[in-house]
């Protein structure tokens, strides 16, 4: 009989904020798998470090290096690609054993993640089950300590990577906003908050949740590129009675 | 000394998709509140039921009954203006006397939650501690096996209460999104969907990770009202390599 696969969510990044469910799967299953730059033991293996038994057995998957491409190069297209399919075939040989496998995934699982490329080419063939994650953005916004919505708020949630126009158009639609994949766009995105008029309302949050959070008002946050855990909240400003 | 405040997040309803720390907080003070219904026990309540020891004070905070009013009328938002003072108030007694007081509720804190309106009254005079939860919306697309966003894929909440025209406009511009606050706004939310061409591609889910759960694709669902643990899922269909 094969093995199940889970895709577990592991939340912010304090190791106390996975799901009594995710602890539990995660020192349940024979098999943890993790996404990972090359070199490293990864963010996803790190928060859940103390929830693997020493007698799991580790898959870690290396992303290939691939920084020198843009997203849309047909070249970064198919060596992800083919990542993709190897990662698969790794998960499939244990599940095929009858093995299950927890492939553990940072914030929520089906929001932005990797987690998602390997489940859509093994849903079909193998039992899967989703354990929803808490989200970088309400551990950001816990963090800082800012409702996000309120009554009928409209929230957006923007990947940095959006071209400048684009950014400065979908602030101004929304009420609440998040943006996401800041990295070497973060420039961009701040000038974007302050072009759609919105840049004292707006807050920065790097490593929330985690050792090293800082919380700081987006106009105070100097320019340059912002680590991999950051964001910037838009809080909404809806009906309060 | 007195007492620190802990909003704490519930997630979407499994009580196994509490966070550790959620669990550990509920079992840790001496005071646990919640919202409920009035002759209810409530939803929050009945999630955290697990974790609250015997010994724990109890402090349900009572909706007033407002269901004949609409949400912008000057006496509703005077009944419920009250009704957070006097909530405030009981919570400040705890505080007050140096107890520490767990503030249950779904999904997460600080994202459409009543929580929010105790917390911006009581921020300034005592300790605050939120922590976050999954949302509604992870359980829900977890329990549809969903990938929500992909690369660069927009994501937009709507709440079901906004008119007809925003929301039809709202999901053209959207990649993904998330529709919250069906009830007797359903069937204007769906038509919307159907308007703005997306009726295909959009799944209702009730009671997302709980008993009696029920995923369905929308043009599926029969018209007529929503329960209050329902919600309309637009998947994106961003970048994949």
């Amino acid at each position: 009989m094969a093995g199940r696969l889970y895709g577990v969510g592991l939340g912010p990044g304090d190791p106390e904020l996975l799901t009594v469910k995710a602890a539990r799967l995660i020192g349940a299953c024979p098999v943890v798998a993790y996404f990972a730059k090359a070199g490293r033991r990864g963010h996803a293996r790190e928060i859940a470090d103390r929830y693997i038994p020493a007698a799991a057995i580790e898959l870690p998957l290396y992303y290939p290096m691939t920084t020198e491409l843009p997203f849309d190069h047909p070249e970064y297209l198919s060596v992800l690609s083919r990542f993709y399919a190897v990662s698969t075939a790794a998960l499939a040989a244990h599940l095929d054993a009858g093995r299950d496998v927890a492939l553990i995934a940072e914030g929520d699982p089906l929001f932005y993640g990797s987690f998602m490329h390997l489940y859509v080419r093994l849903r079909e063939r193998f039992a899967c089950e989703i354990v929803p994650g808490v989200t970088g953005m309400a551990g950001c916004s816990a963090a800082a300590g800012a409702p996000m919505t309120w009554g009928d708020d409209v929230l957006t949630v923007l990947p940095g990577t959006l071209p400048f126009a684009a950014l400065v158009e979908k602030l101004r639609a929304s009420d609440a906003a998040v943006v996401m994949k800041l990295g070497g766009n973060f420039a961009k995105v701040r000038l974007a908050f302050e072009e759609a008029g919105l840049l004292e309302r707006a807050l920065y949050v790097e490593r929330g949740t985690m050792a090293g959070e800082l919380v700081s008002p987006l106009k105070d946050k100097a320019e340059g590129p912002a680590p991999y855990f950051s964001l910037i909240l838009l809080p909404g400003q809806g009906r309060r009675p």
